[in-house]
């Protein structure tokens, strides 16, 4: 199995920062959604305090799309702020309903990911 | 994709009980340890507060030992107490060194699962 550096407390994932590929420091990662059955990381929940315009909203945005970057201490979205402004979100004092199927499809597609 | 119930944000899984198969509450998951890169779910932090008279200390157990029980709404580990009793576990006021391969490989060696 993968070990070592790799490895990291999901509540230590919490807190790490969230650059661009310009290296903008974007926000920071509010939680991670895992798979309860099948072990995976599904989404990454990031708060962009404030950077969009949009208050403390929680993009939920797929793992794949987050790159770790050992160099920066973070991790690296290839996504553009327009791309984001546009993208799924949801009040930092509200929660999603992570049972409604159609709303992991809609990050998904909104991404162009699939699992 | 996997969605719906399945999915849930980590920070909430924090707190799940944990039950043997003969339902005893032995305690609770305190955190997961996840690969930063393949976003895989690699352990279960658990916490036997005391059940096993060894204090606070936490037991790092391979994921898929865990089976989540939807109607004890809790997570079911399939290994015997004498198994807990002198598997890989540390005091809470430390924290392993998740960088040694050899940590993690005593880990799955232990609980005999590969990855």
């Amino acid at each position: 199995m993968q070990v070592g550096a790799d490895n990291i407390e999901a509540s230590r994932v919490n807190g790490t920062r969230v650059y661009n590929t310009d290296g903008d420091n974007l926000g920071h990662i509010y939680d991670v959604v895992i798979g309860k059955r099948d072990g995976r990381v599904k989404y990454a929940i990031m708060s962009f305090g404030g950077f969009l315009g949009i208050g403390e909203d929680y993009h939920p945005i797929p793992w794949d799309v987050l790159k770790y970057d050992e160099r920066q201490g973070g991790y690296v979205v290839g996504i553009t702020i327009d791309q984001l402004k546009n993208a799924p979100r949801y009040a930092s004092d509200t929660s999603p309903d992570w049972v409604d199927p159609a709303y992991g499809k809609r990050i998904d597609d909104y991404y162009g990911v699939s699992y």
